[in-house]
């Protein structure tokens, strides 16, 4: 940030007066800009096989960063939805499915990047889902389902899907549901995308009745 | 929003190629601003009196909004914390209480003001607490126990305070615990700050185990 979005006067670090942290504060007019995290919303679509196990829904990225890689439909909070309403809306455009939502899975801080995010477990609103042809340029290559016992572990996208869907693993596997807090830890050094270079701290997990 | 924070340009409400809605948009360095929501996180403290019913701790507010009036210890979550560890903090610094973080309580969205509230409950982590003596000018004014059935509903600072604190009450009267989401839902005339004006939609509640 070097200017003032209000009046477009240069801004710099000040300590507001009452405060304990500096500030974006703008050198014309002193209006404080503050910075704050920033919410990605996604769900988590399981649902059942003929035989019984679960499997759950992924997306195989058509967009950067970290394209051609699979993850569980997710992105930005807007402004005027529910977290709720924003992960069934990602996974409407992520993966063309139409979702109930079941419960909170995980809500997990990547404070390195200021992000949080709010995950869900969701069922299929039409049990007769079948991925859409995403056209060139969508923000998904393809979308299917893979069963817990068959992730794909070497080609997630994100450190925060690697841990979210550890943890529903974990659960699904004990046959036990857990609303999950954490913080997934970046070790400061190596790829910020790769999840060998995280840890999960700060777990908190709630058993769900 | 009226300049770029970048270059410093005039920005205007562009259509970005590929997204469904405007985003203010540099005129002079096409940089893409986005506005999304920000997120507030707080406690419900909460301690057994002797006789065996609960009460919980109620912060009145020192400074404005809502100067005078009772709320639960909140505020905006920031950088380089999680949701739990903000929670905390706000209560250490509006109420002078360490707290332990025992479950998430609700996760509530004002979406007219673009706000994601995540409260917590939490039990004092030194029984022997006792509200401190707040300096003038301090966020707090005083801070006190309160059973949930002498509740002050009609001196409550923010409608979010006072639907989680229903929604509180009510699993205590029934000796049951959720976890909540839900919209605080304006009816788009009256005060802001008056829950009469307002009700919650999309309510969903999680059973706790």
């Amino acid at each position: 940030m070097k200017f003032c979005s209000q009046c477009g006067g240069r801004v710099e670090k000040r300590l507001p007066e009452g405060d304990d942290r500096e500030r974006w504060t703008c050198t014309a007019c002193d209006a404080v800009h503050y910075q704050n995290p920033i919410v990605v919303v996604g769900c988590l679509v399981e649902r059942q096989r003929p035989e019984g196990c679960a499997e759950i829904l992924l997306c195989r990225r058509g967009i950067e960063p970290a394209h051609g890689r699979w993850t569980v439909p997710a992105g930005f909070l807007e402004l005027g939805e529910t977290i709720a309403d924003g992960a069934a809306r990602e996974t409407r455009e992520e993966a063309g499915a139409d979702v109930r939502i079941v419960a909170q899975h995980s809500a997990l801080d990547l404070v390195h990047i200021g992000q949080h995010y709010a995950m869900f477990r969701a069922a299929l609103a039409d049990p007769g889902y079948a991925p859409p042809d995403f056209p060139p340029g969508s923000e998904s290559l393809e979308c299917r389902f893979f069963g817990f016992d068959e992730l794909p572990w070497d080609a997630l996208a994100f450190p925060a899907v690697h841990f979210a869907l550890e943890l529903r693993r974990n659960d699904v596997l004990q046959g036990v549901d857990h609303m999950h807090h954490g913080r997934v830890q970046w070790n400061g050094t190596g790829s910020r995308f790769d999840a060998a270079n995280y840890e999960i701290t700060d777990h908190m997990r709630t058993p769900l009745g």
